[in-house]
């Protein structure tokens, strides 16, 4: 038996079939999406902006099972009758505009050529003000919102996103009968749904990003919503009742989409996950287990079990009883960019490539903690947590007449470790038990500098995730609980999940040497993040912003 | 009539004849010190170090004015009789150990491989432990000194220096008869002294490097020297009782040297004085008069007539009567790294050079203030004022993943035009007045971009000294007004010195943003710095380069 995962990324989406006996790879292929920059809208006149053309996702869909099953079929004990269900993961937050018969208006005539019809990227950051609203609201009248969300709503989130849609293109909004989450929509998609009331939502993204949660009531009430704008109060009708975990179907896959991938037409599909949810069951998540994927941005996916009580986390983005793992409470946390500061450094600064990436590595690593005298925050894209503060900046501080671009490589890299751990110990003090840290991600498997210095920085041993593909490989495996090749999660991710024999433990000296940076750097990020109230200098960064915009 | 300037630099040694009735430049020539990497001796294993070898300055100062003659003699009007003195500068505290005929122990084949035998060139940095135990001493037992120097005894600085080479190299100490500092030894070679007792010591080195004052007796009492080292009491009556202005000559040119130089014997030598004091001169210094020399640093200089009283000014490095200009009190101010840290950033860490500079200046050029949403503080080589640090670090703060390199550029420009300020703001506090300021230097002359920044950022209009060479100017117009060309120095500098035409005036658009920008960078300095004692961020910079050093 198989299963078929479907990987929605940034850039493009794979395909990738596995046995469910063992989660060996079968098949896998790459679509990149042919619109705007790799894939993803921009607006020369706005960084934040971030969108994707929703018809690169069918395009995709299509190209990407059909090239994983040519190269399945060419390998012994492959058929594509022996698939038995299909599972989803993509980006998220990534809401798409849909008309009443569940066509994304980006698809429409009308709309095709208007950056505000397209699906909202997750990493879209044209929302800000809306988020420091609905933050500002929600900490007057509903504080047990922020509770479940660290404490700040993001601006990459769904209600921020609508809202802004609502403020700068209100007839797009008015065209809109409802809004879908990617990770929604793909499934609905796969099973032919043709009305989004008919759509089944999952509550990762629903519970992680649009404030879902049983506790009261589903999404946010009317009375709240009207707060921000009636009309988004009145699209809540046009929303969903109920959002549910991976035990749920998305439904069955249609005979349109069947023909036009080759496999068997009503086949389970699984219900959609954000990425990294998957992506954590692909890395073998369970309670104690830590995933972190770690690309451009990072997150990281912790489970506690639902008959537990889990305490409110002030800083942690969110606590959602039935994400990622069923039976549990899912707990996501993340910095907001990681790969990205290197990519910065080495390409926009330096003008360098991956051979610059090399060398700086390479020398780099010849440094002992502390020899660059150097300390840098990892906030050039914001920070996500523990302060969930987008207008925060990058520092970099320690430089001499001497410091070359090698050591500030290496402060950069040391800079992410230390907001990683700033997670790591949050975590653990609210209770989150975590005993082993599993990552994933290309920065994980190709940069053992990195994986050394986090263990270092962190004091935990890091492992690495056996499959480059951990998100596929999850939503195959939700796939083939949902058929029942495997009695459960746990049962499943043993047979189809590993580590590689390589991990990164902490070396004692270094681990020393770095608390002191550490306590170092929590000071500065205390001090400019403001949880340091009598050195405050979080007001420093955000004039400097307000002055580069007018 | 003629007069000879000579400027001894870091790197090389200049000798510009100019005719007294007008300032004119009749005759240049430049060498370039043979030994070390471009004149300095350097250190691999410690970076802080930097040595001079006496024999470059013998060997440069023939060659130079031969050269200067040559040119100069192929000008109607001009011939070497035509020359009624000679003045000299040169960098300072550069303090050389001698022996009792007044050679230097470099000089000596037992000690010429020493590097502890040479000059002490101002920048070198070794002695930051016995410039700190300074301070801590004479906080506690002699006030009164570091009230003179802004409040603290800098590591540039001659006791420092010499007590650091008793600590590291004690025979070099013991087999020094006395130490003389450059600007006061080349004077006494010219004038054939041949004992460091009859060398005429002027008042700039030793009131702004050696802590001597008339209203204490002249250098530091033994008693005091006796708490740093016996030794260095003991060396007290080897050095000199008097210092003095530049009314009273060094001596008058032997006939060895005049033969060397192809010069008239007799002829009178002015004070030796620090490059940038006999620069001031070359730029018009007087009262309400600033010059800044900026260079790989800065240096200001102003004066305030000896007749009013000049307050202790907390932060800045040296009030002393006499120097710079007779009859007034010289103060000394400055910035160890400006053209360093522009440096710094192109050829370290950009893998740059001079294109690149002016790639960069271009780009920044395009920029309105407040438009990178950087700022920087300008202490990569340490805060010489206000803060008169030298263990303090470079800060960069508000990158995102969009900053490029010229936008840093910029950033790096505004935060030495912040520094800059910071200085310009407590003279006038203080009362020093400044209705002007003329520039001169490298940088001052071929970056119109940092002078436009400088005029926003102070509010104050920019001029830049005609003559290229205002230091080696300076000298000569001290030998002017000693061989009695001109009455004094106003009037001799009224004849021979003047600024070009372009001047650089602030844009109050500019300077209203960089009024914010300002308190910001005042913000992050005085924490950073330890000024703002509630936000007291001080420790991190120093515990960076403790756990740097192990």
């Amino acid at each position: 038996m198989f299963t078929l995962g479907l990987d929605y990324g940034t850039n493009s989406v794979r395909a990738l079939i596995v046995r469910c006996a063992d989660g060996a790879e079968f098949g896998s292929a790459v679509f990149n999406y042919p619109s705007g920059h790799q894939g993803v809208l921009l607006d020369p006149r706005d960084h934040h902006l971030a969108r994707q053309h929703p018809g690169d996702h069918l395009a995709g869909l299509e190209q990407a099972v059909r090239g994983a099953l040519a190269i399945a079929r060419k390998r012994r004990g492959f058929s594509a009758d022996k698939i038995v269900g299909l599972g989803v993961d993509t980006t998220g937050s990534s809401p798409i505009p849909v008309d009443a018969r569940n066509v994304p208006l980006a698809l429409q005539k009308k709309w095709r050529g208007n950056l505000h019809a397209q699906c909202w990227l997750w990493k879209d950051h044209t929302s800000v003000r809306e988020a420091a609203q609905i933050t500002a609201l929600a900490r007057k009248h509903r504080p047990q919102f922020l509770a479940k969300c660290g404490g700040a709503y993001s601006s990459e989130w769904f209600w921020a996103k609508l809202w802004h849609c609502r403020n700068v293109a209100p007839k797009v909004f008015a065209a809109a009968h409802s809004w879908v989450e990617l990770a929604d929509w793909i499934p609905a998609v796969l099973a032919g749904v043709t009305a989004p009331e008919q759509i089944v939502r999952g509550v990762c993204c629903a519970g992680h990003k649009a404030l879902y949660a049983d506790d009261w009531g589903g999404l946010p009430d009317k009375k709240f919503l009207a707060l921000l704008d009636p009309q988004l109060a009145a699209l809540r009708d046009r929303l969903y009742e109920k959002a549910h975990d991976a035990t749920v179907p998305a439904g069955k896959l249609c005979a349109a989409w069947a023909k036009k991938l080759g496999l068997p037409a009503g086949l389970p599909i699984a219900i959609g996950e954000m990425d990294v949810h998957y992506g954590a069951i692909g890395c073998g998540v369970a309670e104690g287990v830590l995933v972190k994927v770690i690309g451009t941005s990072s997150c990281d996916c912790g489970v506690v079990s639902a008959k537990k009580t889990v305490r409110d986390i002030p800083g942690i983005s969110g606590i959602v009883k039935g994400a990622i793992l069923p039976g549990h409470y899912g707990i996501e946390a993340g910095q907001s960019a990681v790969g990205d500061i290197f990519k910065w450094w080495v390409e926009v600064v330096c003008k360098g490539d991956g051979a610059m990436h090399a060398a700086f590595t390479a020398e780099a690593a010849k440094l002992k903690p502390g020899a660059t005298g150097l300390l840098a925050l990892d906030w050039n894209n914001g920070n996500r947590n523990l302060l969930g503060d987008p207008l925060l900046t990058g520092l970099l501080l320690g430089q001499t007449l001497y410091t070359t671009p090698a050591e500030i490589y290496r402060a950069l890299l040391e800079a992410t470790a230390f907001g990683a751990r700033a997670i790591l110990d949050r975590l653990r003090e609210y209770g989150v038990r975590t005993d082993r840290i599993v990552c994933a991600g290309g920065i994980a498997e190709k940069n053992p500098l990195l994986m050394q210095i986090y263990a270092d920085v962190t004091g935990c041993t890091m492992q690495v995730s056996a499959s480059s593909q951990a998100c596929a490989l999850g939503s195959a495996i939700g796939a083939a609980v949902l058929a029942g090749a495997h009695r459960d999660f746990p049962s499943a991710q043993k047979a189809m999940t590993s580590v590689r024999p390589k991990a990164y433990r902490s070396i004692r000296a270094h681990q020393k040497t770095y608390d002191q940076l550490y306590a170092l750097y929590r000071q500065v990020h205390d001090a400019f993040g403001g949880l340091d109230q009598s050195a405050d200098l979080s007001g420093v960064m955000k004039a400097l912003l307000a002055l580069k915009r007018g």
